[in-house]
């Protein structure tokens, strides 16, 4: 049928929606959400069909913003449109909802069609619950990475060895690649580091590095700053390497799944061309992993993925159950790995952590890595090269710990009676770090005094939660007003929960990557 | 956060849609498809969030047409806007999504928050794909049928006996009900019968019935010509019986899933006060059911589901592997049934269903049902019943079959050799229906002169196809084309597929009710 473009200036990101009135749906025999081909003379692009009363007269097709640039649209023009046929990878998508093993040639169908944008935002959300619900096995896992991998850009390095580290998250505070970047690269090993941003935590590794330097380099100035420096502290959102990841990760958020994290992961690392490969597992409770059976379990699965996609993989896993350090939010972690770079303060878990990590690294490409690490720390190159790599990134290579300021707002919590910290909440004070404005506000976050098994008299400071607006700071007290973020006590109470009636539980997990 | 609303003027249904600045969404927290609370001082709204680099400037908040209304906007005026919470039904649905059993609480949650609008498109998605991919129990489609009904309106009609039958459909031609009523009503039972419209077959009951009267009353309208006649067949789809169910069918209709087959239909049998019902199940292959087994396990949880429903319910197992009778498509098949009906014509297998199936209800309620049917036919009342009941519903009593034409553009099939008709292909001929203009164009269908078992001689006429318009001609014979329609031979070939390598295969089923 032939219509005439009527644009509607309305943008969806990169959805291709199409407005036409209910009679010219009915006419087209198709419903609102079904797919149709838009043809011009030059090109044919496939939309999500909705339908309107009276927003779009009979005869026009109304246009969103990505349907009007992909077809080089102009009010009035016309074109052709017709019912679009389902595609193929819907049935590799029906199979797998029918619990059959997806082969590799489903899993090459339903990555190209999710790029191209041919499989809508419902049939994309089946088939992330239907991962979710059934699982991947090994070769399930490593089809879906080859073929993220193969529908992205890639790294090309020439390096004698190409190393990276990755964290599955989840521990408020985490500052560990900001000093590991640093540490590989001044022991002349190149590590193209890329790293997300907080989607529901206090700040990812994104958020924290952009304080001391641009995170959002394209793949040209990337490759860049890694041949100056052998390393690099850069955001991956804007660099293609996984575009099918981007769209999954739009259905999986809103529902916190992440049936995807195995190849996601590692076929980013494979984007940037990493050999060597350690992976930061941490775990016990308010981790992500709860139980070391479940790490292990996880880490045996992402070793074999590696090995299958050529990337030599070794999983540290780490104590997971409170924050690493004392400060939580962009500004404030960022503050405190400069300051154990600069060897100005010594915070035992920061430095152990990271440490154990690149020494892990270091190891398997055949050096002594404890050793090693001591050394280009204590020699202080390692601060040399972090300062090295924010110049190339295009920060301040200058840049002190007392420029990143805390907010001037700030609010202080005392311990009610005396006792030893028995445990602490990562979810409240990673929600209530973000309530007060991380990762945005570089000053706010939260600075942790007391950690688990120190002793504390009554009235003696916990924590102070800092904020650059009065309402920010406002939000953060309430979240905190909800459940305390450290339990004191002589011993662990024995009874840890009444079950009385049957009831809805749990809250959703944490699924930043 | 306050906003200043911007009236978007675009109607996504009943989706309530706002979209925000890419910048104003940072200061929120809150991602593209989050959730977010949209207060006025009289009321608040959940409502799913779109991101906009520039449509929508900082500092406003741009409202689809639902929110408009559901919150009586103004442009320009103020609203505050905060990140909501993921609603209580969410970690139900999750505990499904781990193949746990859901219970009466949960169902009552999750269909309270579809019809609400609490739940997103792509929470609801996440769900129907997850009853697909693990079943209901017989507790779970119990729970949901009965919180479904619970939800819609109710009819509340007074009668010694009230009864119902429905079809999961899937047979081209099936004009049953269009019989079924009029004979039940003419033996003085009550059938308040409501109908669906064609998702993706040639045409619904609620179609071919409105070749012959308006379908689309309401409940006091309904009520009314069910008082007057004992029956009526009105289009469901405006009565709101299930207001969950028409949500549920926007996620399941583009993946051709259908998880609630059960639910839905009992919930609307339960919704109009049906005490006996009859289930029509055709089965073989071209039918939903392919095998009887398969039909029985059905029957056996339709009937169970029945009984804990209230409703006494006996299943129909059908021969499903052909049309029924000759017409096909919305006015061939009204045409035919009252042919049949007025005794004009005399069609076998149409008049055999009917009888079957309304003989069985009326041995239900202890009457000697195919005594009382072939009563009723022969002395003209099933007819005198029908016209009464269209006459009620606003039609023309006097309606001739003459009145109903086919379509002035015809295109005849003709048999390329002589053999036996082995195999007739229920979805080509539906398709070709369909797209010849089915349901819509009444002039739209195809008659079938030869059905399975029938001898055929070389250039014997197969079939018709109807159409009012050329190019919809053109579409069906393009349909066709792809492959034929009626298979001829002396004997079934043995080998039925050769499988050279691992493929892609099967086409999603039919989904209509």
């Amino acid at each position: 049928m032939k219509f005439k473009v009527k644009i509607l200036g309305i943008d969806a990101g990169d959805k291709h929606i199409a407005v036409v009135n209910d009679e010219d749906a009915a006419e087209l025999g198709a419903h609102s959400l079904d797919r149709i081909s838009i043809q011009t003379k030059e090109k044919e692009l496939i939309s999500t069909m909705n339908t309107t009363k009276a927003s779009v007269p009979k005869g026009f097709l109304g246009v969103f913003a990505r349907v009007v640039s992909e077809l080089s649209l102009k009010e009035g023009s016309d074109v052709e449109v017709s019912l679009a046929q389902p595609p193929t990878s819907l049935n590799a998508i029906k199979l797998k909802m029918k619990n059959h093993k997806m082969t590799y040639d489903d899993a090459n169908l339903i990555v190209n069609d999710v790029v191209s944008g041919r499989l809508s935002e419902i049939e994309i959300t089946s088939f992330v619950t239907t991962l979710n619900n059934f699982g991947l096995d090994i070769d399930e896992t490593v089809s879906m990475a080859e073929n993220m991998v193969g529908c992205g850009k890639c790294l090309d390095l020439k390096a004698p060895y190409i190393v990276d580290k990755h964290s599955i998250g989840g521990v408020p505070g985490d500052k560990t690649t900001l000093l590991v970047v640093p540490i590989i690269a001044a022991c002349g090993v190149t590590i193209p580091k890329t790293s997300s941003r907080a989607i529901t935590s206090a700040a990812g590794t994104a958020d924290r590095a952009e304080v001391l330097m641009p995170v959002s380099l394209n793949l040209d100035d990337m490759r860049t700053v890694v041949k100056r420096t052998n390393g690099c502290i850069i955001w991956g959102g804007a660099l293609d390497l996984s575009p099918a990841d981007d769209i999954f990760i739009k259905s999986e958020h809103p529902l916190s799944i992440d049936p995807l994290m195995i190849p996601s992961i590692m076929s980013k690392k494979k984007a940037v061309g990493a050999q060597y490969l350690v992976i930061d597992i941490p775990t016990g409770q308010g981790a992500k992993m709860k139980t070391m059976e479940d790490a292990e379990m996880l880490a045996r699965e992402m070793i074999e993925v590696g090995r299958r996609l050529g990337i030599k993989t070794q999983c540290a896993i780490t104590f997971g159950e409170q924050p690493l350090g004392h400060a939580i939010g962009s500004g404030p972690e960022a503050r405190e790995a400069l300051e154990v770079i600069m060897r100005k303060k010594t915070v035992p878990d920061v430095y152990d952590k990271a440490k154990s990590v690149a020494a892990m690294i270091l190891d398997m490409i055949g050096k002594d890595g404890p050793k090693l690490v001591d050394e280009v720390f204590k020699s202080g190159k390692v601060e040399e090269k972090l300062r090295q790599i924010i110049f190339e990134q295009g920060g301040d290579s200058q840049i002190k710990p007392e420029d990143i300021e805390y907010g001037k707002y700030g609010l202080d919590y005392h311990a009610e009676k005396s006792g030893n910290v028995l445990v602490i909440d990562n979810h409240q004070l990673a929600s209530a770090a973000r309530a007060a404005g991380s990762p945005k506000d570089h000053g706010a976050g939260i600075y942790l005094y007391k950690k688990m098994g120190e002793k504390v008299e009554k009235g003696e400071k916990l924590f102070t939660v800092y904020a650059e607006k009065p309402r920010k700071l406002k939000l953060a007290k309430e979240k905190l007003d909800e459940s305390p973020a450290l339990y004191l006590g002589e011993h662990r109470d024995m009874l840890l929960r009444k079950v009385i009636e049957t009831t809805i539980m749990g809250k959703p997990a944490i699924i930043d990557r």
